[in-house]
């Protein structure tokens, strides 16, 4: 059975635990926490180098890192994959966007309001850049739906499961979703797909 | 025949221009300016809403972003693309890792020694931490790199290219490469690979 290292306040490790319920994929769950330093031991970096959950363990003694990265092993050959060439880049299109213009910003801040006792002097000088940062990433994300229903071949799948993993708890970084409209709705229709499971929902632990 | 929206200064633009001229995939660049604002403007943003190049156009119509998920596209079927399910996980995990643990460190503080005259206050309190995480990618590639020639299956492809690109400049941003011996031993069995163009050549432009 397949082993994933988790977090239940990663919106990464949510991600692969989404995508695994959706697909009825069976596996076991170790809870990790990104902040205690237990993924830069030497242990875990054993497992990932880079030393960050996500990570799992494949039935075939495989680690596989990089949320969007299992998210894709897992789906391929399912609904949840693209279905062509120009749909399989579309998808990862917005994959890397998720991780490079997304997350960094999103996640970011809301870590450190959400999580973080006390921010560094380097995070508060920040701190309002990747605000700024997040906002265009939501703009970006908002103007795509003004005529789609998903982000990607007219139906839901990875890209709406990557995007939707941190836009939904944005709130919990103070960030203001009332004035997108059109990723409300979105992110109703991805809570509404069948199998969806909650971020909080507890996976079977190892 | 395809557009390229390019920039001769940047690493993402490269790893396009390098992966199209090694398929023999003709194309025409439009040289951007990522400095100028002008991927900021309205006729640029209706081409990628997120504003940045590389870009590129289909025959089709479609404009295509984000530089690794335009080489997975134009690598499907080839040579460089990766050969089994496994392969393909690996090879995104190499891509996420790049985009999320390599390029905003090694990239960015490239651009900041090499490009920008002067630093904003906040690029000047985050610049040591910039460099330490972009010792602690390379660090991880000098590790994987200890048993392997190449990052997947054992031959070069799409992981390699993505990588190729800001680790070969990391000297521009002041990064000392002379520790990293695997580093500079693959480097140099990626310039030998056939049909490899520099990060300078000029491409057919517009």
């Amino acid at each position: 059975m397949i082993t994933l290292y988790d977090s239940l306040i990663s919106g990464n490790a949510y991600k692969v635990r989404l995508v695994l319920a959706q697909l009825a994929v069976p596996f076991r769950a170790i809870e990790m926490d990104p902040f205690d330093g237990s993924t830069r031991k030497p242990d875990f970096l054993a497992k990932n180098p880079n030393g960050r959950v996500p990570t799992v363990l494949l039935e075939d003694g495989t680690y596989l890192a990089e949320s969007n990265a299992i998210i894709w092993y897992f789906a391929e050959g399912s609904s949840l994959a693209p279905a062509s060439r120009l749909e399989r880049a579309q998808t990862l299109q917005w994959l890397f966007f998720e991780q490079y213009s997304h997350e960094p910003y999103i996640a970011v801040v809301r870590a450190w309001k959400h999580f973080v006792s006390k921010l560094s002097p380097l995070q508060e000088l920040d701190l309002p850049e990747r605000v700024k940062r997040g906002y265009a990433a939501l703009d970006v994300m908002e103007k795509h739906l003004a005529s789609r229903d998903f982000f990607v071949g007219g139906r839901y799948g990875l890209a709406d499961i990557a995007l939707y993993a941190y836009t939904h708890v944005a709130p919990e970084g103070d960030f203001e979703l009332a004035r997108y409209p059109r990723i409300r709705a979105w992110l109703a229709r991805v809570a509404a797909q069948p199998g969806h499971v909650t971020i909080t929902a507890q996976p079977p632990r190892a």
